[in-house]
């Protein structure tokens, strides 16, 4: 069944690359297959009340360079269970997912493409279950989704991250300073590894290692010893100390009573540097330019690839699976076989490895 | 009478563009005037306690490019009233200019490069009333000292936190949510402003124009009315609210106790105004790498003409004067014109005009 | 008299900050002055042939960040000589200036904002003297428009050839080659100054001093002998031989026959050098990306200050001016000082001086 | 056998990420094994003649920012068919394989690592058949090597040749231009094909696919039909016309007499183009700028990676072996199996079916 009108939509926390997997899913519909190309507003909440714009070749034209979606997301509404405020102001769930399937129907579509991370392709599966044809596209930035080498916006995140390691580098280094960069992962430290390791960090924590903060301090003090009056720390948000709790920036985790609000592990772990040893301590929190912005080289030709991919197996009739990057290859893997799986940093990966080798303290041992 | 040895140091907090300064003292004291020149350590400490490095065409060789400053800098050591820890653990302080000055002589030097703020500049005046050929060359990252109309390190720090908003701005749009960006300027507001024209901030909040928080929650409502469910927040550090204290990263101000000390202003606006609008809100404090890393072209030049244009100065015997560049000229200061004088924005400035003419909310009214 | 509809157009070569004044002009009549807004399309074409495009704070919101001009612009329609072919192919001349000046008085303009440069602004003045209420906003990206410290875009271009440098400086230094870098500017060498400057060229090679071989060629073999075998030459397009002429890639001056049209002036080096200097040369032509992608925050400011500053010259009546930097301020110059006038780089000009001083040849004398 | 001297050497054209690989190396072998580690300057030249430097954690501390390679590399020096001048200033060629045996064997070494390209690397098969203990570390910066998904540097030359694109994109739909980008690859076309497909090429033209310049031109003029007068176009520089020849930049191939010398493929491009179109057609060559400078974070992970990961295989005894990605791991591929194999673009390979299905016109067909 030759395609005529394919669906797109992009849900979850934004990611470098989105709009180039529009673009590459529009331009490959339209100049490959003929079809038309219907983008649903703000991930599945588009497909329930029917919020669509048309896409084409012409408003899709310069949309590569740009980060964010054009499409706009969200990482709320799941039409399973949509929640909402009833005339009495409290929260009631109810299940849209009719009328998902009714809009889906009405818009006489042939195929949703869904551009998500684990959440939204579990949704995406389900709709599937229900009838809808769908082909999934991997998103998220951290990196943990099962079943693909890398997920577009990754590599973008790094880079950012690693350019600002650069900065600091030389900064530190003038003034004999202790620097923490804290950037994103809240459960998998890829982004914290790779741009600790691309930017000469001397210590990096993430979320899978718990640290000991007597390691950290050993470890600037031996710098200290050694000539080097200075240490950079990366510090992956979701990062915490050994029977300690994780503190992150505006969640219901550490949302208590009035200042304790402020800030996140990269100021407790200053804190806590500052009182054991006298040097100044100063962090650095990259929050969202991580996500935001231009996306690298490597994130546009992957998202362009997914995109097409994902086109050309709708038109094979390969529907229930997602687009995967299996270096060289994109392949097709079944969205039943994600469910439930993070895909975080084994203890014993060959990155950990390499960062130990050279050097770096993990917050695991005398290094 | 020809310059046959000079001396150079950096002092101050770091900066881009201190190398292109060195690099440019070194060869042109070598190329044009057959001088030696020796690199000071760490401020005024080098001075002091007499350690050096000579600087050589070789060594200054691949610095143009290098942020911080390979002579190390501090921004604690006044030789007129040095710190030190006596025997019984208690602070002295003792003036130990003599020995600086002991040390001025012993290295025979025809004259010091004293590269700094406010505060070096003014230890580097009072050598000179001691006797002491000097002159200066400003720093100042907050480009608030007067008598130049840009110092090197600004346009960095400006470019560094536009391209962090360039990458909120996506972001933010796609998600619907405020974002933050706490950049440096505990005084002067200069960088927050230029990065936030540049970035196409919503909402500046400066040091010199305390915020009226309802001004500041009433923009993003208005925006939000409009259709544009996000706000981009710029904030400089030193920004506090209208009768509010100022809240800063790791300063004596606001060190209280435990948890208290986590985060700025940054995380206190956040904090505010997720009370006031039902939004998701999120800070990114850029701290340290506005400092550090490869200085802009601008910068470059900047530092380099300056270098040049202090040793031209010193070869013609101008002592007692800072170089300065009153466009499109370096010029001379004298050194004694400075002190005590910082450079803030005026509450009319034309850049406050251009930031209120096309929209930018200031904290200090409805627009 | 109120500004209640005001036009803008963008004449010549294209230049990183034209859509940051677009913006300013757009956003401040429309915010400080409730007046409409109406761009004319590609340059005097629109003016002439009444093609327009409404603008509003919706349709320039995202432009900041954007190289290249929404409007678009064209260097050749002159409506005071139109170049057309006739019924026989022939080009004919004619004068549609009255046609530009009915589509003014028809779409009921009370101002014309021009951004252009040297000719486009000459064409503004023209029109004022016919009656038409002009604002100019000087654009070169060449920086060698009288009156003004600097125009937006030459920063960028700096930039641009700046980062190329320092990739260059890596590889010549890892490899003993001489690599040249060929950047814009015809008639005026500040971009291949500036950026040769801030990149540690060791030879800069500029249109207003006619470069003597021998003077470079010693320069090299000076370094290889000093253990340097490798040297970065940075050459502005329109630089010449002394008695030689200029070769610039597409131009009149050297469509030749066949062959010999390829390359300008950095491969007609590269072949001089290597007849004299056993060394592998490798050319760099930077081309139109010194021209396009986004401004650096520098001219994002300067674009957004004198799109302000034009408006509210409009609103009190000053017609017939440009804006200018004279730093720190915006300023207002009558427009018919500018008249034939080209800022080209003094052969005594401190820059000049900062150069020389820190042992960059010129090609006119041994260094 | 522990490690107690090892030997590092870096081979053929540099490459972006060298750096990244000598500091890995090093600090690896020192932390880890205790060993001492020699680097022989400039490839294989610093084996034969015995010219060394020792390496710390110290001297290659800051270098993992560095384009380029500290140990100097040459692509000349063959030392079983090395090439010299003798008295009568003939080229005679010698076998100095025993003397750079010799050397290994003074310096008392245990393994040469060797850093290099398919000719660097069939070298160090050639020493390992004659008893000296070598593993192998990839580098190419056209990614043309097989055994390896990706090699260090390749990442870093397609973000700068897609920077440039972003740059030409605006300048060239602002002025209704052919704005041509001429990249690096003689013989394999992944740069131009990565970088093409990133920066949102019209045409891409590699050197595994003759273009037919009809093609090319008749895509352009249904650019301009379809309302878009400006077309990209990525060239690899050893791109070239069906039935035509190669022509590059300053190789053996196309040095004629005099002019002609000037330019390569994208000038003549250009020239073809002019004739048949009206349109200004520009051209730009990146040059040597795609080796240098500072290494994406991609290249410095993949660098460290490979690093590491040849430490500890020689520390195991691996002999004979290259270290190689296979994503996501590092293996190890046998000397042997590397020989006279260049991995070029299939023609039937996904990237090309991404860009052709995205509408990139490939020169050999109607698209």
């Amino acid at each position: 069944m030759p395609l005529k009108r394919v669906g797109i939509l992009t849900g979850g926390g934004d990611c470098s690359g989105l709009n180039a997997v529009i673009r590459a899913v529009t331009r490959t519909a339209i100049i490959q297959y003929k079809a038309k190309v219907i983008g649903l507003e703000n991930g599945f909440d588009g497909l329930v009340f029917g919020r669509t714009m048309g896409l084409t070749t012409r408003n899709t034209r310069d949309i590569l360079t740009l980060g964010g979606t054009i499409l706009g997301t969200t990482n709320k509404g799941n039409p399973f269970a949509y929640r909402e405020f009833n005339d009495q102001g409290e929260i009631v769930v109810r299940d849209l997912s009719d009328q998902a399937m009714k809009t889906f129907r009405d818009l006489e579509l042939d195929c949703l493409f869904v551009v998500g991370g684990e959440g939204t392709l579990e949704l995406a599966h389900k709709f599937q279950l229900m009838g809808m044809p769908v082909v999934g596209i991997p998103k998220t930035i951290d990196n943990d989704l099962f079943g693909t080498d890398y997920t577009f916006g990754f590599q973008t995140a790094v880079q950012v991250a690693c350019d600002a390691m650069d900065r600091l580098q030389t900064t530190g280094r003038s003034h004999d300073r202790v620097m923490i960069l804290e950037v994103m992962g809240r459960y998998a430290g890829w982004i914290a590894l790779e741009a600790g390791l691309a930017g000469g960090a001397h210590i990096i924590l993430i979320p899978e290692i718990p640290y000991n903060l007597d390691y950290v301090v050993t470890k600037i003090q031996h710098r200290i010893r050694g000539g080097s009056p200075f240490s950079i720390i990366m510090v992956a948000e979701g990062a915490c100390e050994q029977g300690g709790q994780r503190i992150s920036q505006g969640t219901a985790d550490n949302r208590l009573q009035g200042v304790e609000q402020l800030g996140g592990i990269g100021f407790h772990l200053a804190a806590q540097i500052r009182e054991r040893i006298p040097l100044e301590v100063r962090t650095t929190v990259l929050g969202h330019i991580q996500r935001g912005g231009s996306p690298t080289s490597f994130d546009r030709v992957l998202g362009t690839r997914l995109g097409v991919a994902a086109v050309d197996a709708a038109a094979r009739g390969e529907f229930g699976t997602m687009v995967a990057l299996k270096t060289p290859d994109i392949i097709l893997v079944p969205l039943g076989e994600l469910a439930g799986l993070c895909r975080t940093v084994p203890v014993d990966h060959q990155l950990l490895r390499a960062a130990e080798a050279t050097g770096v303290n993990l917050g695991r041992g005398a290094m």
